[in-house]
């Protein structure tokens, strides 16, 4: 039976791979920080949890020798990076590090496949933004993003590491209580329509489950080239449109608002080209406007 | 009295630093690990040495507040970071955050002034190298240089530390005990004139001197954009001719023969664009043929 471990594994990201990992056959092992029990990591597909930090010695104590290791452990938000930067980095640096240097060293012939972020573009020229366009984060989570990848490149140029990449957009799905989607349900039902912003930047919303398929795929890919993908669906979606549709899901008249205001350095807009991602074989199978109708629904039930 | 804090003190670099600041009129503390006594260090211009690594703890213990922290801590092989990819990784990259962190929560006033490496541009396309030259470090050491360097800029463009980065070419001088110029004189005067490579290899050798005058001419210039100077003489310099020359120097009458295999992924040629440090006043002031000739006598004194 394939092994498969992965870290970080109670995040949004991490808990959708492993489900979709067992689903595929892998004995899941998974490692990191998570307020659950064992009937809920068994219901995500998990063998067994370790709850510990990734670190070089948890990873020799606990990590074995799998088939392939999904590091989904690591920061998740900008707005944490910019309070906590010291605190961001050990959270997706040096785990990275401490993951590929346990490879190196311990299990040479485990694949690995990182979830990144479109945040390493920061503000981009041109849409589609394409793999190697250029990298100009512009918070510490992006920065510290692309320094795990650089991390990645470095282990399997210089050790032969067999890695794979992909850089996530805008991941969302039932489940998520971050970022605008929920902060829209919240906000709304609360009686509160005024957004920042014009209204008019876009996204590239990528459904966590088509994110966890595109990283089981990257396990095939994975090689000491350590190719780079975009994770999206290839469709740029104004930010008014995803929130009117909540209003209206919410059972709402009242429309929100756009204080018209952009705060400086924050990226207008984020599309991503699939060309690597589509050659893989993968084919994103989600269509946000129901996904957010199913959202909605589960947002209104109490999001249990 | 203007206070400085020098990491790496023990280094070759650091120690010149330590002088240079010290003859500028710095009190200087020093930070680091070295085989060294307390007469050799006060002869460096050191007031205070700490045997420590460079911790956030240890930043916190003996750090106080500087009007400048020269980093000179880090990595010094190529070799090394190829059979210790996690130990040079710490010595130079969680230094390096471990300063930048201390100095934003701890001592935001203070400026930073930071040796990087010509490592950082790999094998570069044309010469002289500039500074806005494509990135493309070949070993772990030019990676985890370029990720110290972009940890700088981050914590300068986010949270407003003064940095200022110079990357070092080929440093050299009277009391290095590694790279070309020692080996060569260990070989040659052991009768061995075999060296790999072509010959026609060409360096960029600066002066230790004019190296820690760089530095110190960089206090000046440390903002939150966070500029980056090449620091070289502007020569490309054949690594035949330095051979040839210390040959000569040390008497001998057979001359160096080159093997003519190229290993792939060695750099052929660096040589500096030195614009952004002449525009900064700095001058190289030491000239390789003399310097040369005082280091081979230096090495026939026995290297004390």
């Amino acid at each position: 039976m394939k092994k498969a471990l992965i870290t970080g594994a109670y995040g949004f990201v991490g808990r959708h791979v492993a489900r979709a990992a067992a689903q595929q056959g892998y004995l899941v092992t998974a490692l990191g920080h998570g307020a659950w029990g064992r009937e809920e990591w068994r219901d995500w597909g998990i063998q067994e949890w370790r709850q510990a930090d990734v670190t070089p010695e948890t990873m020799m104590t606990y990590a074995g020798e799998p088939d392939v290791i999904f590091h989904c452990a690591g920061s998740g938000s900008v707005f944490y990076s910019v309070s906590h930067p010291f605190q961001d980095y050990q959270r997706t640096v040096s785990t990275m590090l401490s993951v590929l240097e346990y490879i190196r060293v311990h299990s040479p012939g485990t694949r690995l496949v990182v979830p990144s972020s479109a945040g390493v573009y920061g503000v981009a020229q041109r849409m589609p933004i394409r793999v190697a366009d250029p990298l100009n984060p512009v918070s510490p989570y992006g920065v510290h993003k692309r320094i795990a990848e650089e991390l990645c490149q470095s282990y399997a140029k210089s050790f032969g590491l067999q890695v794979a990449i992909a850089r996530l957009f805008s991941v969302y799905g039932i489940g998520i209580r971050k970022q605008l989607i929920w902060d829209a349900c919240q906000k709304m039902s609360a009686g509160q329509f005024g957004f920042a912003g014009t209204g008019d930047e876009t996204r590239d919303w990528l459904h966590v489950d088509d994110a966890a398929s595109l990283m089981l795929t990257g396990v095939a890919h994975a090689s000491r080239d350590c190719p780079v993908v975009n994770g999206g669906t290839g469709a740029a979606v104004a930010i008014r449109d995803v929130v009117v549709q909540i209003a209206r899901e919410l059972g709402l008249s009242q429309s929100p608002e756009f204080s018209g205001q952009v705060r400086a350095g924050d990226p207008v807009h984020y599309q991503a080209d699939l060309e690597g991602a589509l050659a893989w074989g993968w084919r994103p199978q989600r269509v946000l406007a129901a996904e957010l109708s199913a959202y909605v629904d589960w947002f209104k039930r109490g999001a249990p």
